[in-house]
């Protein structure tokens, strides 16, 4: 099947490998007339490259979108938005010395296994970044929702044991992008990056969280009974390399949770309809009910590591591998903006289906 | 949007409301030549009943699907297959003292808010007893995937405080279907059920969680990278009402784990490369591996219950509800057959789809 | 594939076969709060009725739908909308001195290659009894774009050598809806209707040709580059038992056309840019332009007459084959409502994605 | 909506404006494992390069594709095969005296009204040149529909009162690829070349047509009851830039045939059955038979001529527009490898959809 689309009628189509000449995609569906803002896409992709340590040292030359089509003078024209992320550093030859060798809990053997093509860069097809054009992608889809009042704020809510306690406002979160963690605590951010120093140097990697919260959100949006909203943004954050886990509002808590302790209560504040409490994190039967919309993506550690492992290669032989070069030791912080960009993508398909709901 | 077609080329497209005369829905795409055994699939639909105690207490005369089309001699021809499951006890005015009240949680608000439909009816479509037609065509996607071997077994592992722990298994699962509480720990089953019979005299409901085991999958199944195995899972899982968290393997466990602790690393067994063990869950880059997939689903308490609650009427007036009649206080043990219904859907589309990848 | 839904976000679903216990089919995508004039749908559904000889006749007791749900008081709630058409007189025994033998120019053949199902019951699927469901959706459809201001009227413009000349008013075409042989012209009516009783008394059949208008469209509909507003036009059409050839427009005659006779010169009228001429049939580069759009289909031949014809069994062997019982002896008039209903599927269709255009 | 897709399971999104920096296109559900022969794909796109004398005059600087993706040593590898085109001599400039004109029977009037960009560049998303793209992609589509052994050859049939006559082999007809005119008939060619040479001289422009054959296709392809093989083929078809008829078998004459004439009478050749004549066209009921798949599309004569024309600009004024520039004066020969690329789209869509109708 086509599984590199994503979306119903705000459609991104994904293609590229990490040691091709580019990544890229399309953007079909989109709405015309929207003026596009490159700083903002720029923003987001410094916030998702490796080594970056927030917009401060953003390097300019580098995983810069080539737009091809859809835009005149960087407005929307409603044609297909092509572009391009060439691939500056792209050295498959780095990888020879794996290419026989199933890297334990990597694509390498479920590629080969389905596509049956006996060459290791088959699985450069699987890499993290691919999710730059994803970044891309949702940076439009941020713009489109930003005209109807929506905005989207990720954060790193969890490296291994250090978990992000407290409550943050949404001006918090949208400072957060700003810095190297992408957390809103600063103290955890320090032990953060410590700890995930102290990997490094072990060699080895770990698991983590992310959170996300839309504001703005207008009641109505979501399809039931199968595109719940939810639904959408379950299946758009499993779809981001890594991802294990989702869950929205009180989620996994719910399950120790009695009804008279869960349910949110309504409420009229300044004469609109409100929930005095956000256990359903926005959501309820799959529709938007317009408190913020809240959720929870859990990663597993990144699975190149630099010790030894025992596996096997493609003749079924025992072999020990040994990582080498540079890797990332967690998914976080650099997924945070791919969380934003993916919840980006399915809110924006949604506001586009819910102008057909009523005539 | 059309948001009651589920999966790509098996589809199922569901409809009817709780009220109406009747749920039903039409699955396309099924392949030709299945002899269907109806008798599993009404074997589901009484663990999915109200009041169901398993199939001991099998009440014949209900919830049986009447097929329309697409069989002859209860053999797939390849035409779609619809069915009804006629509503015998619909009793709309029940509803009657609620007409003008959202109640918490539930989809009064929201359905209002999206359909600007001004009739209480309206949420009928929402109603849990859609999910009926949800396991006859997970019943019929069971048949198929088991055609290629595999397997599907979910079952209650917690309600509210009362967890279940231990391995099980394949044979102890698919023993558990027949029990009450859809759990293969009897001791604990009698727990959780002295348990819900308090919550019941107590007014209040309890979420919950249930666990799936998927055996006997072979490696490929999964479309990268938006249509991955486990994003499918999710996608399906979330879109059953009252499910708020899903993860796979070790899922949200993984936060916390180290690389060398979480990679599943790979051996050969009997000549077979499997994985030593199953942190991943069946899945890795999004295509099942060939080992069992392992996924987990929580629930949110049932928003109805008896105790009083604070709200407010369409005209935004402040009012006290309180619950009436007969309900679940919890969705396990009668969500355990949709899930697994749900999970068929997914694997059967895959299967389908997977027969194209190489010529 | 799942090729029994139709449209992109109006989709119709189709299901049932010819001597199974119903027809019927379910709407999904429908705006809510649309008013169902039910009597327009029943009208439709008449004119498609065999040995129909207009709405005088109604025979009220056949072919009326039951709608299951998706209607609260006969208005659409935004769910999905089911409805089954009982087959009252099924009697797949009257097939059983054929059920061997592949019938010229049937699908027989064609559904056994397929399908690899060893019963002529299979075709029942493929019986033209599948369009009654058609008309009842594509009644909802023209109901939602008359809300538009648009309106469809499809006319018999040619039985064999018997074709229908000059122009007539949209409000000839509309009464002509009223009429036995669907067509405006009531001398040519009368010769249509003789020579179709000839053909019935030599045992034959006759190609035909149906035009329609729709009137109304606003300019925009029409998705480029490959959803264009006529290629959906010619697929629904195209997928119209017999159906064998479209155009729209001048159509075929644009071969022979020079630029300066075909182009449509651009004019201003009451303030409105119009064009002087409309070889385009309301479309250019697939998108509406805000005159009438034109189409037209031909038909071929009912494959079922009463002379003998040389064929083969299944088993490959020589037989002659004679036809029995009563079967139309010309796709029209019966087909034009099904014309209606398709062209009325897609452009709702086309008018509901169009509100996502421009934000 | 995105209708910049076209496909179910092997999908094909194009994008790029023909005066943008690049055409190009996604081919996504392609099967893993097929070796590319890219002269093949440069010859198709030789075909329909302005100003083409068949590939003798190959100019290999022009007009060559770059893959992105999705290949490794020109072999498919399941993942999505981006490509471009450059534009190299875009000059939207040229266009600048038009700007504010809608010009007769163009896209100019319709793209202003439903995208209200008010810059006439919007319409460089509906050139011609887009079909460059579907040329690349439908290449690969006849090399994956070549694996079991289809072939497909288009040619042009009839140019203004020259029409083509007579039968001609399927090699015939691959030989016609060679030729300027596309057409297997050298006095008609030579015929049809003085009078395009004549009407360039007269500055105005001409209709044509172009058949085309699918050869050893497999019986059993095609989707009832929506997506039949024809409505596919109708609908690819008519997709094309000026394509406005399309028909099958014997197409358009059915409409003054009998049953008796136009059924085509089954028979064993060879121990196959097979029908004695092919008015069908290949397809019964919506399925490939196993004969030659037969099929025409008629082109409206090119909109831009040198004659002046009266229309209006975006103002309403009235004015007189004259063509300027080198335009084609004929859809017929460029088109052909186009209509060629289009069916094999389709097919190719088909032969994997035929993949899970029976397991």
């Amino acid at each position: 099947m086509a599984g590199n689309t994503f979306g119903q009628i705000f459609r991104y189509t994904s293609f590229g490998e990490s040691h091709g000449s580019a990544m890229g995609g399309v953007i079909d569906g989109c709405p015309a007339g929207i003026s596009i803002d490159m700083e903002s896409i720029h923003a987001d992709l410094q916030r998702r490259r490796p080594g970056s340590s927030g917009p401060s040292t953003r390097r300019k030359e580098a995983d810069v979108p080539q737009f091809l089509s859809g835009l005149i003078d960087e407005t929307t024209t409603g044609a297909p938005i092509a572009f391009i992320i060439p691939n500056e550093d792209a050295r498959p030859q780095d990888y020879n010395h794996l290419k026989d060798i199933y890297r334990p809990s990597h694509a390498d053997f479920t590629y080969h296994q389905k596509y049956k093509i006996d060459d290791h860069r088959l699985v450069h097809r699987a890499s993290a970044r691919e999710t730059a054009g994803r970044v891309v992608a949702g940076g439009i889809a941020k713009q489109i929702i930003a005209g109807s009042g929506m905005q989207i704020a990720a954060y790193t809510s969890g490296i291994g044991r250090f978990k992000l306690e407290g409550d943050f406002t949404f001006s918090e979160l949208e400072q957060a992008k700003l810095s190297k963690m992408q957390c809103p605590d600063e103290n955890l951010s320090e032990q953060m990056e410590s700890y995930l120093d102290e990997l490094k140097k072990e060699g080895d990697s770990i698991g983590c969280e992310v959170r996300a919260v839309i504001t703005g959100v207008p009641a109505g949006l979501g399809e039931p009974v199968f595109a719940k909203l939810h639904a959408g943004l379950a299946a758009a954050m499993m779809s981001i390399n890594a991802a294990v886990a989702f869950d929205y509002g009180s989620g996994s808590f719910a399950a120790d949770m009695k009804g008279s302790e869960y349910n949110d209560l309504f409420t009229v504040h300044n004469g609109h309809v409100r929930t005095a409490s956000n256990n359903s994190g926005g959501i309820q039967a799959g529709i938007s009910n317009g408190e913020d919309i809240l959720f929870r993506v859990v990663f597993k550690p990144i699975p190149t590591i630099m010790k030894p492992q025992k596996t096997v290669n493609r003749e079924g032989k025992p072999v020990i591998i040994e990582g080498k070069g540079r890797h990332d030791v967690c998914a976080a912080p650099r997924v945070v903006p791919v969380v934003e960009a993916m919840a980006a993508l399915v809110i924006a398909d949604h506001l586009l289906l819910s102008k057909s709901v009523r005539l």
